[in-house]
């Protein structure tokens, strides 16, 4: 008989929200907290105020996993390892999560994406189980991207900004450089299909936009060469859309029919076949993605702290 | 004291020439033969009576590596494993390398894409040592790339296509859909700059463009772009630019001035300050990436059967 699972405690970091839970797998996830991202100094309190709850009411946690929005600084031997650091969001610029919650609770504490940890999460309980390498994508408020490749997630020189990997226009756009809103760049994916790129073209939110709104189309494109895109470099065997713009029902079928047309019939593999209904998929694990990535982000740091490793 | 090292046949296969090679690694390459790619009957036949020369000279070779010009089939258990498949180089579809190989000689024979084979050699001995990930380019007649990422080259649904990269037009074309030379898209990174794609657009071959040739400043920002797109989805901490195109000594500057500004400081990380000159770099190995990556797959698949994996 094997020891009971050890409790986790797993924040997802969000720009809007934080979700904060406490568990021991998917099918254990106690009191999931939204709490909404204001200044760093009132959420993380609020973050603190529910870790002392959830440790009072489900006893110690073991490990802490964290998925965070970004741009953040995984590189260990880095001072600032553990921080949020470039971002746009006011305040957020070098907010520290990872010492503050390591030196609180003395327990192994992993840090990575949002989008690593969802693709964790996805590809060990959701729509992406033995499926390597595998790419999940959020378009919401921004666009952002996870990569699982050869078991674990991607960094190098940094980690996957999938949400600013560039383009052409869409093509019935006259004037093509002046649709991207990306403060960075001119034609890149976040600066023209996500929610807040949408709202701005289009003066209402994307929720609100018919089934035949022009948009949709757009959106379908950008989306295609980006995924083209990911797919000629990466050779994902599974790319899991998902965020609030991807929850419109016909947009995925758009965007596998786009892709399609893109690739032009360059990839000629089994797993590949015209519909592309296995290869581009809604994510598995209903919105807890994310939250679940983090936690097995904590669940991991355990298991490599047990093994004498730094975690 | 170490036993020697073993003995291995390399064929780096490309579609305008097949170079071979025996060796033990990069000090000690012998009988470097570059046989003409005709049709497969011709070209093979000259490949196995290269191979038994070489054994007759050297010696038995303990195992066999091939980088192939592609695209090739990698999947171990498909049918076709081994194969040169949908290329458009006439009479060369669906032609079997490895069980030709394997059945004559009886050694294990490792199969990897050629570009897969440069990185591989370029991580161990070259421009890329200790450096992961690692992304290898070729841009001469056609454009590809390898990628090794957690120590392994990169598979999946297939092998990276990274010459087909989509990307926004060069600015200052007027007819931006006319330009592309691909057969199968309509704005990809070969159907713009490979060697090919310049001399069909200009009238005359890259090597006699001037300095100041229009076609240089085009090159660079479509190599900017796909670049960004490689940086951005596999943070790869260098890539190294190969091939005859990539040979002009003032493109690579052009290239990285080009990609700093496509970037606009997006990825504010030490390694990549702002000349570029550590990330984006010319090959190490004097034109010999391909054929000692061949080499050194084919000892890693010599290393494989040893432990008693199949290879």
């Amino acid at each position: 008989m094997s020891n009971p699972s050890p409790l986790i405690a797993a924040i997802e970091a969000g720009g809007t929200k934080f979700v904060c839970a406490v568990g021991t797998g998917p099918d254990d996830l106690r009191d999931i907290a939204r709490i909404p991202t204001t200044t760093p100094g009132e959420t993380l309190a609020e973050v603190d105020r529910y870790l002392s709850m959830a440790q009072s009411k489900h006893g110690p946690f073991a490990a802490i996993g964290v998925g965070s929005f970004g741009p953040v600084d995984l590189d260990k031997a880095s001072k600032t390892y553990g921080c949020i650091t470039t971002t746009p969001k006011p305040g957020w610029q070098s907010v520290g999560v990872v010492n503050r919650l390591q030196s609180r609770y003395q327990v192994p504490v992993a840090f990575d994406t949002d989008v690593n940890a969802a693709v964790l999460g996805e590809s060990l309980w959701g729509a992406g189980k033995n499926t390597d390498p595998l790419v999940y994508i959020t378009v919401g408020t921004g666009v952002g991207g996870g990569v699982l490749v050869h078991g674990q997630l991607l960094h190098g020189i940094l980690h996957p900004e999938i949400g600013h990997l560039m383009v052409p226009a869409p093509q019935h756009s006259k004037a093509v450089h002046d649709i991207c809103h990306c403060p960075f760049h001119k034609n890149c994916v976040e600066g023209y299909v996500s929610g807040a790129a949408l709202a701005a073209r289009w003066g209402v939110r994307a929720d609100t936009f018919s089934n035949d709104h022009p948009a949709w189309q757009e959106t379908a494109k950008v989306m295609a060469h980006a995924l083209a895109n990911i797919t000629l470099t990466l050779c994902p065997r599974r790319i899991i859309l998902g965020g609030g713009v991807m929850q419109q029902p016909h947009i995925l079928p758009l965007i596998r029919k786009s892709l399609a047309k893109v690739l032009n019939g360059y990839f000629k593999v089994p797993e590949m076949d015209q519909s592309l209904d296995h290869f581009i998929v809604p994510p598995g694990l209903n919105g807890h993605s994310g939250i679940l990535g983090a936690l097995a982000l904590g669940d991991r740091a355990l298991k490599k702290s047990m093994l004498g490793e730094t975690c």
